[in-house]
């Protein structure tokens, strides 16, 4: 067995014995897992995890499971990159990209939530899973749910990008395109949560799901050599990435793992979907949902659950939150390509520009260790750039034609 | 230093100093890298290798640089697959997909080649890199060049997919797409690279640009537990992959890491491109070029450098060769997609499709262990599965439409 004492409400504190829900019966608060940590101090320590395959199961002990991983179990342990020509273009001495365009199996940190959320699914006998999302998560559940035998069930916004819906469909799931955006979408999926006996990995299994992007933080610190950064950088959606990566920090000086914790976490938005950010530059405590208008289309939640968290682990830590336009995007996509090679989508754009703001803001620490959280690949939004790149040089095949670009160039 | 003893060449096995040539002076035979088998058997163990980084340095010893690497440091190492769904698909018993399609840092195994080309590159002192590719090498060469920090000339075919020009174009190297088929691309590119002193990655550098493929056979190795698989399916385009994949079991069986090697390698095309497969079915030595005709533009090489070498592999090895057609590629990849949550580029596709033949054909032993070579990822080509995947439904935001397509898809 697992090492979950329960589920509480993170208003009103009130216990809920594990289970599918998500939900407080008395103040409608969200519900979180909590863990023995007593108990997972003593098994989960640095050499321990030193010794086990590199995917995000790890940490098990601080996932929500009770019995074995039966999904993703090569997901995870994606690269740090120490981004020496990225620090040096913004200024700052040291920087890392945490590089989630590489999570096994769909390129984003999905793969991260939907492998804890289809463990758990398995656990408490579900056959058939769903999500609501904004891209990335269909395309992850659609996977992850082939792979373990699940019925699936995967909700979309009408507009997204054609390549997150192509490559959603190739893995044949039943996928629904709602003529709305992903506030809509959500809430017509809880309507339908309500009613079928599906395990919505981000409605009733949410609980459960949400501390999969825990192992990003988890990551990080050991990837650092058990160290954690001065700063991290993290894209919001629903926020909830942004306050788990924080509770992986906390859980690792909890269990004893990191000796001393003083990370202050930024929020990354586009300035077309910045409900968060935007509450925290007002220093305001309530969200004031938007409708969504960016490229971003893989952060645009207007109405963010997790928005009211994210605000506070911001404030408690230090730290700020900043958005951009999407022209800053698609300039962050390009500047993280040249520098570093890697080819991030727009919420990769988003945090890069977003970096660069809170640097030449005096936010973030020109002598001080940031890490930049890029959580899709490029190629899940590649329309971003159409037009937007330099060109391509088209010749006949011959010496003579190649030179007069060569002529061109140097010009 | 490293373990290089020197080039030697293939057909008359004449010797040459370690410099950017590849092609014998005497007979033109292509030039290969030769290794002190003795030294480097005292320092490449199992244990040595296990406590290293795992990325595809970890095998440095057998890769023909002199320094430490410098280009690449997390590309390699992609995880190796236990794939039981395809395995009952195809009615085989124990099945493993090698899976490059999460490849860092752009999303196939040319990015193996890639990190070793630029290394040497670095050591021999050249400021500008170039290729002539089909795509993924595009791709790779741009991003690690850029991050690498050299001037980078990047050859394709015009007609290439939208997905992998612009996944190059985000880096800015200066892409030249030239009117004519990658046999003309490659006649053009061997023009340009007699002219200006240039790393050409698959002309003047192939010898140790091809090394680098070694290290998918390598991880394969070491990933089934120090165990050779009875068979080995490799898409084919120049051929070279699949003969430093065998040239890796040789090596690892050289230094004592493998007791026993009776691995069958098949060589897998695409019919509108299948001179290597053809080959092999017709059982002669001449590879006749074609002009290719598939949506697996990555694998159309018309005029396979390495084509009569990958022929002598299968035929050494008793595999076989096969070659499907495109429906049968675009089959190959929702199969693959919808059994182990993974999502391939055509070649991808090309692999599976051809494995499946190749069971049918009794080719490949369904008691026997088999894997495939899975090498590039699907967003690249995704253009390929335009009105061939399973349908989306549109619908209202209500839940009444949603009851309607579940109606719809119970009947
Ligand atoms: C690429 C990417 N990054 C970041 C996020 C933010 O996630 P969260 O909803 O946890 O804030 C998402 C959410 O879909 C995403 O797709
Ligand atoms: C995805 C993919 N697979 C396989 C190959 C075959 O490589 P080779 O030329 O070594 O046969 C290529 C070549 O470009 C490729 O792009
Ligand atoms: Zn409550
Ligand atoms: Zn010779």
């Amino acid at each position: 067995m697992g090492y979950v004492s329960g589920l509480k409400c993170r208003e009103c504190g009130r216990e809920y014995p594990v289970d599918p829900i998500y939900v407080c019966e008395f103040c409608f608060g969200p519900l979180e897992v909590v863990y023995d940590y007593k108990k997972i101090k003593k098994v989960l320590t640095k050499k321990n995890i030193e010794k086990r395959p590199k995917s995000l199961w790890r940490y098990k002990e601080l996932l929500p499971i009770d019995g074995e991983p039966q999904v993703g179990l090569k997901s995870g342990f994606t690269p740090l990159i120490k981004a020496d020509n990225l620090a040096k273009e913004l200024g700052v001495k040291e920087l890392y990209v945490k590089d989630d365009t590489v999570a096994h199996p769909t390129l984003s940190f999905k793969d991260r939530v939907v492998a804890v959320a289809l463990t758990k699914a398995k656990e408490f006998g579900f056959d058939t899973v769903a999500c609501a999302s904004t891209g990335n998560l269909a395309h992850s559940v659609s996977a992850h749910g082939a792979k373990a035998g699940f019925k699936r069930f995967v909700f979309i916004p009408a507009t997204l990008e054609p390549s997150k819906i192509v490559a959603s469909l190739v893995y044949e799931p039943n996928l629904v395109a709602v003529d709305g955006n992903y506030d809509e979408v959500n809430r017509l999926c809880s309507e339908i949560a309500n009613k079928y006996r599906w395990a919505f990995v981000n409605i009733n299994i949410r609980p459960f799901y949400a501390e999969g992007s825990k192992t990003q933080g988890f990551e990080i610190i050991e990837q650092l050599g058990w160290k954690a950064p001065d700063n991290v950088v993290v894209p919001c959606a629903s926020g909830s990435l942004l306050t788990k990566v924080w509770k992986a920090f906390k859980e690792f000086k909890e269990i004893g793992i990191l000796k001393e914790l003083e990370t202050k976490v930024f929020a990354a938005q586009a300035t077309g979907c910045s409900p968060i950010s935007t509450a925290i530059k007002q220093g305001v405590d309530v969200i004031r949902p938007v409708k969504p208008n960016t490229i971003a289309k893989s952060l645009a939640i207007g109405n963010p659950a997790d928005g009211f968290y994210a605000t506070q682990v911001v404030k408690e830590t230090g730290g700020y939150g900043e958005d951009v336009s999407d022209e800053e995007v698609v300039e962050g996509i390009k500047l993280l390509a040249k520098t570093e090679g890697i080819f991030a989508e727009t919420a990769g754009g988003v945090t890069i520009a977003t970096t660069k703001k809170l640097i030449e803001q005096g936010k973030i620490n020109k002598n001080e260790t940031t890490v930049v959280c890029i959580t899709g690949n490029g190629l899940k939004t590649q329309e971003a750039l159409t037009g937007r790149t330099v060109d391509v040089h088209y010749i006949k095949p011959n010496l003579a034609a190649f030179e007069e670009v060569l002529k061109k160039i140097s010009n």
